[in-house]
């Protein structure tokens, strides 16, 4: 292996090993990296005058990189503005299924999750905010940078990115059945799992739209 | 109006008060309650040896309060179990919607959110902690608690939730089409929004499971 290939594996840290089921826990780079492609949205974690603040954003992973979409002047931009960065964990998570045990203790959820923790700093470079910002458009629409007005400077300028390289990361899976006690599998009670899943509806054009649906959103559609 | 009523919308805080795109922020209690109570898991930030850190965990809300399912041993409940409690960050996030422009920095995505702040106290009494459970069950499958067999006292004893009253809190929204610059109307790029909905497939019983579908399943299969 040349020094170049990325390890298989994220190196595995005290705080990205989990405390219980960490049978359920992967450092495997190709499953963190499928998880990180299927969520629209995820958890932006960081610390505002003392206390931890979590808010939504979209985001996008370009190799071993996240980019995470803020607004300009809103805090956690100017905290990862400074030279020193901001400290943040970025979260994402698919829930998958509903686990119905017959005990009401044994119930769970089948999930895909993804931590990651490190310092994010603010893109500044116009280049690689452009790159940041088309792979925020083709995260959710694969395909969808290539055909729609790109930013000019003064958007680039308005947009505010922040990078986080992926290091202390893992994920964690559950996908399993219902897995009672022994005792309680006798019990009178439905026992199994609801399968959850994310689907586009049909898309809904604006007004202002005077060509046909492009094959990247058929495919999407009909897709995940 | 009784002093026993609570007022219809949360106090706004300067935490709770974005610093973009107020006018869809919120503080009705209602609209706030409607969206926690339409999610199955919401991000827990708190912050551990001076790092933000965000999991993924289930919650219930009982009239203003959220139950938040945690692990015994786990980080945030070792510090949610001390008198001081653990200053805590719950957000609650469901995606509607991806907004297409015309232009790539138009781009957005319809969504509902919820913010709470404050600090966090684990329950011990054991019959809160039985009313929490009961809610953390029918807060994915309305109508489930009564079709279990309850905790006894040594799986409530292994229960750890945690208990965040519902003070500062906020919700944020988008729900509206693509909203292009006025210049860019005329560009021959596919504008409008991809609805997206969470699903739930055809329940999968388990293989000790003797009894027909119970009808909360078949009300949520056809559901939300």
């Amino acid at each position: 292996m040349s020094d170049t290939t990325p390890a298989s594996t994220y190196a595995r840290t005290e705080r990205t090993t989990p405390t219980r089921y960490r049978d359920r826990a992967t450092w495997e780079r190709e499953a963190i990296h499928a998880i990180l492609d299927s969520a629209y949205v995820c958890h932006l974690g960081f610390i505002a005058d003392g206390a931890p603040v979590v808010l939504p954003t979209i985001y996008a992973r370009v190799g071993d990189r996240l980019y995470v979409h803020g607004s300009t002047g809103s805090r956690p931009m100017r905290g990862a503005g400074a030279a020193s960065g901001l400290a943040v964990c970025v979260t994402v998570t698919l829930v998958d299924g509903l686990v119905l045990t017959k005990s009401a203790f044994n119930h769970s959820v089948n999930f895909r999750s993804v931590v990651a923790h490190g310092t994010a700093y603010q893109v500044t470079d116009p280049e690689e905010l452009a790159v940041a910002l088309d792979a925020l458009v083709d995260h959710a629409v694969p395909g969808r940078s290539g055909d729609v007005r790109r930013a000019n400077a003064k958007e680039l300028a308005a947009t505010a990115v922040v990078r986080l390289e992926l290091d202390e990361v893992s994920a964690k899976t559950r996908a399993d059945g219902a897995d009672d006690d022994d005792a309680d599998l006798d019990l009178p009670y439905w026992a199994g799992v609801v399968p959850v899943t994310t689907v586009h509806g049909t898309p809904e054009p604006h007004g202002s739209t005077t060509v046909p649906l492009p094959a990247y959103l058929t495919d999407l559609h009909g897709g995940r």
